[in-house]
């Protein structure tokens, strides 16, 4: 298990924000702000952009997993770096504008990752943790997590973590969720769809290290286009959708994995992909 | 618990057909036709649009009750009030078109409603009593309620109220009511997401007040915008859904109830909101 | 019950690869090609085809129920076939477009087809076969049934069924079944929305015809229209959804089967309707 340098260090410690440890084929990006309950401070947004940006062009990660240290997955913004910034000459506009459009991309960055990506939560996924979450390709958390919108709470809707939050669950569990801000049970996550999967606690990451392991061992180049495909058909009507994703399947099999995937269940053998 | 005058009254009785009731910032609208099973009649519909109306410009209410007198939450339409205009020049035609486009108002007069809108459902909600439920922002129901769309049992298909109940169920699930006319259980519509809570007879109403206290509890001007913007996000791309809720959060933190939640939050004290 | 002549024939037997049985109003389309796990081969296609455009203009038939022999529901494509035409000059390409346009067509074609349609599944129902499921407005299955999207096993993501798919369930439920190609129980599949029923093994048919018979008992002529515009308002905004039900309703108000449904359930009477 190779351990790289982070790219981007948190103000207060000597620690990096975010730790990026390999096994498998299988990247995992680490939250580790823990004593800061892992919120997305700026060095945390930043860290995460430039990572995902490293890892969408090495061949070697088929798999990615953001996973966090400590007892919180994630709180979301930093409150406390919000409120600094109240001092600038703008009351913080520019600064804030800065903040939202960086965590707004970073969502959509592992929406347009070409790897799966898969969340393994514990503890508290609350506000742009819980978008984070919902963000994801798919998801595990252990019985301990939970997850909320609680924006409302300190004044401030959680708006950009329910385009995310609302896109994964019921539009009532998600209005419920934003207007009372209050927690939705690892349980309850699962029965609507938010997670794949409750594990007990402590089991989160090995859980998610299973389900990379699965993935990992599909075909790279057919994971990208799908998954690519995938969230642009979500978007266009039944006949549009048709019309784009039958175009995507005869271009599939005209690919070097499918014609040899198709061969080898044929021939009843195990595959051999063509970037292994 | 003082109580309104209504806008309207039933034509066959001095009762007026929705009465308004107001306690700790929450209005509460009370279908009051129990001997016509709450159907919406042409004068209950205007009862509604009316007080939704009102309520929308009084700062005094933050959350909104939508509940029934007697067995029944809502059997839809008026069929007596329908059938009796086969009478007219047209055969109806002019007054159905009336009444379907009054109706559909009415729902969406409930989504852009700048409170949250909560149904408390005790017995049957059919047709577009179902769809009222389905509208609301959120919904609690007695574990004796149930939820249809029988219209086609009487050749008329609840199209309206499959707007509000196929943005709320999944399709299969939506279009077994619809085709076969059959009912859901209190138990299932939570399953699937129509209802937020079942709880025991009678407690549907303090189960939505419940509810309501927490909501009241909050920002008017945060939930007015959080609310407008989660129906407007729902409707965009992913990429413009975080364009427009990016904007949102950045004028959210300009805002004066931003400002003082997170420095409440940050100070370990509770929030003063600005209309409070 | 009458069995009329399939009108596709398979290339290495004599039994037509889809048979077709009429009882109360209700057609079973029935796969036939067990021995291939009923995979939707070119001749299969041509064949749903052939029979759902017939179906489209029966007025005897009032809800389609698609069934299979044998163990499986529908492997999906037939892989053989497939693999046979990488011999074609152009690797197979012109074939692949005629085929994956011919399977979308097919599944489209049931979304639009005037009648009710209703899967019955046993065992399993993979890839087009899974498709298959999700594109029929009802869905029972038998509690040995499964579904998978395993394309990606074999290079060739499931791009197509996850068209109907992701219509269906939630996305990272759909996106697990994508990536990782396992199993969705029958359990599962209903607690998601995939299927509408689970039922006893062996019994997915006969509580197909359950339904049938419901839908069967409805005005012809007020399920078509109220299915058309089912699938229609679901790609529109809710505006647009309102003001294209809303016409939809009063066009229904204006049609004998709502006039004579209403009016029997005014008289409390069973209505008679126009094609019956």
């Amino acid at each position: 298990m190779n351990q790289q340098a982070a790219l981007a260090r948190s103000d207060d410690a000597t620690a990096p924000v975010l730790l990026r440890e390999d096994a498998e084929g299988i990247a995992t990006l680490i939250l580790n702000r823990p004593q800061a309950r892992n919120s997305l401070s700026e060095a945390m947004l930043l860290a995460l952009a430039a990572h995902l940006t490293a890892l969408a062009k090495d061949p070697a990660v088929r798999a990615i997993i953001i996973a966090a240290n400590g007892t919180a997955f994630s709180a979301g913004h930093d409150l406390k770096e919000l409120a600094a910034h109240r001092a600038d000459g703008d009351r913080g506009r520019a600064y804030y504008k800065l903040i939202m459009e960086s965590c707004a991309n970073v969502m959509q960055q592992i929406v347009k990752q070409p790897q799966p990506v898969i969340a393994a939560v514990q503890g508290p996924a609350t506000a742009a943790g819980c978008q984070l979450v919902a963000s994801c390709d798919l998801a595990v958390a252990a019985s301990d997590a939970f997850f909320a919108t609680p924006g409302v709470n300190i004044g401030l809707f959680c708006s950009t973590p329910m385009v995310a939050l609302s896109r994964n669950v019921p539009r009532k569990v998600a209005m419920e969720m934003l207007v009372t801000g209050e927690n939705l049970t690892a349980e309850d996550a699962l029965r609507y769809g938010l997670i794949n999967d409750v594990v007990a606690p402590g089991a989160a990451r090995s859980e998610a290290m299973a389900i990379g392991r699965k993935v990992a061992a599909k075909s790279a180049h057919v994971l990208k286009l799908g998954k690519e495909a995938f969230y642009r058909q979500l978007e266009l009507g039944l006949a549009d959708a048709y019309n784009f994703t039958a175009e995507v399947m005869v271009e599939n099999m005209m690919a070097r994995d499918a014609e040899e995937g198709i061969n080898a269940f044929v021939e009843k053998r195990a595959p051999l992909w063509e970037d292994r």
